[in-house]
């Protein structure tokens, strides 16, 4: 690429947004990468890797490409939540090269971002956010916001601590601006400081930020000393892949497997399959175990899967809400006698309806009402104990620490096969002599 | 309450986040209100209601127990947006009654908001924005901030508009501070400006946020005019209900049913049942017309729960996998064929393994490997439909302009036990002298 083109090249690049930028980058080759950092500075390409996630890109054989320096400034000029993102999935020996080449004081706050656990407020918080004393002015806060703006993830909050470094309160820019410019910190500031632990979960971090509104929130460690801010870009990532993690357990599947090849998706797909397949073995022994009854009046096969599906539809809804409810209360089940006892009375009132439903149904068309009554009558106990397994099982999850999404609905639906096959072959045992040769 | 206490009220009520102040109302009952209502100024209800959601409280009967000048002043106070939430909920009669008493531009604005469709960027978005012309320099743009600061939503974007009123860009507060105070805003400002559409969609509105990592985004109609602003924290919400849609849609149920009693909680579950229910019969009818064969090798009705179970939970499986790609392209199904032929090959291999496993146990369990055959050979038929039909079903329903997550987990394990049964059957049939008297 000859000067003139590189001109073009640079301005067109910088005109696009960084996002735009990032998505241009993924698609160009080993080549063409190289030349780009020919005509970028280290920090031009930092600003878009800010926009990419380490799922979407190989940080490792990127960095690698680059001259040594190049890739440390690079990882210098990001945010440094996202640069740790980044650093988590690199060798430490890696690791350890790109920071020596850093100013210590950076090299250090990276290093303290990767001991925390990606999926706790210390995982997703960056240290690049503007702290100030608390008896400073507000026309020296808006001097020192300036030169902050440079390098701060958002200089549209401040921090505010005393002597001892812990944080006694927030200022919002906003705020600044609606303030005389000699009014002191200490007095306009929010004191009220809403925060949250380094080691909360990230799920509580997004909860609060649906709850007060924010844009960004401090984090303390335990002795209320401010660690990091997280920001608001973030958790809307959280939420949505919380919201996908959700979704995949419910269906028992990793939905996330756009880019892999059927083979792939098969060996994902398959282990709760065939676990559920060893499940669903001990319903068809049960029900070897009424053979007899069986050959002696088939007309009972005719309904399993009616019964079975019908109770696995029910308490795969009634495991939907359990664990939404759940999730409201950050896995911790609140009220468990009164749900199950509200779920029991749910799954009667659907039990009874369906079960009505089906007897009259099957009493016109079989012209028997007592067959009618028998399978309306397993029905409603199949759909009730199926409602409260499904609303039970998370719960008790919950109670001894698992998640409580991993009950999934074809786990819930499975496992109700067999108490309803348990129930309906119980019930028809009881109607034996009607039924014989039916 | 004497004057003294309602002092102690006040400073106490104003310490607290508007959010916790929300909190707080939620828990009063009515003549706690009326209290409240003396104590506090219009614009500080106001400022506790722009955090209350539509679905927690009825407004229509909150602000009738207010004097109607004082709730017109509450609602105007407001943002515009929150606002407008609520006054969706009330009848025309009632919205008149308030907008009446504001002033004219304000009740104007509140009306114009009113039309949008509430699953829209118009339905989300407010018109307390910043917006300059581009003639204006830093410090101009600056001093007009410093006012708009106690009424607009946000302060740190402010648009910017040429002498036609065309949105031609954007400017962040962060990048006034970085400049110049001579500065011209049309020199300085993004030209390259993202923005959405009035009536487009809230799930798109949502995607541009997630990828541009934006605070606030511009709302344009479409002769480019700006015609409101999306801030991020409305968005959080509308990625929560999507999500929480997604996933009722999954299990066939609405899982916000927190606050409902045990029979409006059935009543809601109960009509996907009942047409499940239904389609679950045709099931019921295709295995009575196998009734010979079931009564001639009772074996059979052994393994019906076990292939319809799989096959369904397989389904489930390549639906919500289906359903979430579908997701990622805004409903739009793009290379129809070929994901139909990687799902095929999915459910093949995942077919032929679960296949193969049940051959063996069915083998060694009964002593027989031909019923093994029988059984594994059916399997693998069966979960193969069944992934293609949960593959395909949601992307027919997205190619004809429904919304693929309509076709539940429920729905599509009881149409799989439907074909599963047919497949079962049929192979067994093949068999039929082997079977007799088994």
């Amino acid at each position: 690429l000859d000067e003139q083109h590189s001109k073009q090249f640079r301005k067109r690049f910088l005109d696009m947004h960084f996002y735009e930028q990032g998505q241009f980058f993924l698609t160009l080759n080993h080549e063409q990468r190289l030349q780009l950092y020919q005509i970028m500075a280290p920090d031009e390409v930092g600003d878009m890797f800010d926009t990419l996630e380490d799922d979407q890109i190989d940080m490792s054989k990127i960095l690698a490409e680059m001259d040594l320096k190049y890739a440390s400034d690079v990882l210098n000029s990001m945010y440094d939540d996202n640069a740790a993102d980044f650093l988590e999935h690199l060798d430490k020996s890696e690791v350890d090269r790109y920071l020596a080449l850093m100013p210590r004081a950076d090299a250090n706050q990276l290093r303290g971002l990767l001991h925390y656990d990606t999926q706790t407020a210390g995982g997703l918080m960056t240290t690049d956010y503007v702290v100030m004393r608390q008896d400073l002015n507000v026309k020296e806060a808006l001097d020192l916001l300036r030169k902050f703006a440079h390098t701060a993830e958002t200089i549209y909050y401040l921090y505010v601590i005393d002597d001892d470094n812990d944080l006694v309160g927030t200022l919002s820019l906003r705020e600044l601006f609606t303030h005389n410019e000699k009014a002191i910190l200490s007095t306009i500031m929010t004191s009220n400081v809403i925060s949250v632990f380094v080691d909360d979960d990230q799920e509580a971090v997004a909860q609060v930020f649906r709850d007060y509104q924010f844009v960004a929130l401090p984090v303390v460690d335990h002795a209320h000393k401010l660690m990091g801010i997280v920001t608001v870009d973030d958790v809307i990532e959280v939420i949505d892949d919380e919201a996908q993690d959700d979704y995949s357990k419910l269906a028992g599947v990793d939905v996330d497997e756009s880019k892999s090849t059927p083979l792939k998706a098969a060996s994902s797909r398959l282990p709760w399959l065939i676990t559920l397949l060893f499940l669903g073995m001990i319903t068809a022994t049960l029900i070897a175990h009424f053979e007899d009854l069986l050959s002696q009046a088939s007309i009972l096969a005719v309904f399993i899967s009616l019964i079975t599906g019908t109770a696995g539809n029910a308490g795969t809804q009634s495991l939907a809400v359990a664990v939404r409810r759940l999730s409201l209360t950050n896995n911790k089940p609140q009220h468990l006698w009164g749900l199950l006892l509200k779920e029991l009375v749910t799954g009667l009132v659907i039990g009874l309806i369906t079960g009505m439903t089906i007897m009259i149904v099957v009493g016109i068309w079989k012209h028997s009402f007592v067959l009618g009554a028998v399978i309306g009558l397993a029905m409603m106990a199949a759909i009730t104990v199926a409602n409260l397994a499904g609303s039970l099982i998370p719960m008790l999850m919950a109670k001894i620490g698992f998640d409580p999404a991993v009950a999934s609905g074809p786990f819930i639906s499975t496992l109700s096969d067999l108490t309803s096959v348990l129930i309906y072959f119980n019930i028809a045992s009881l109607f034996m002599g009607f039924f014989k040769g039916m």
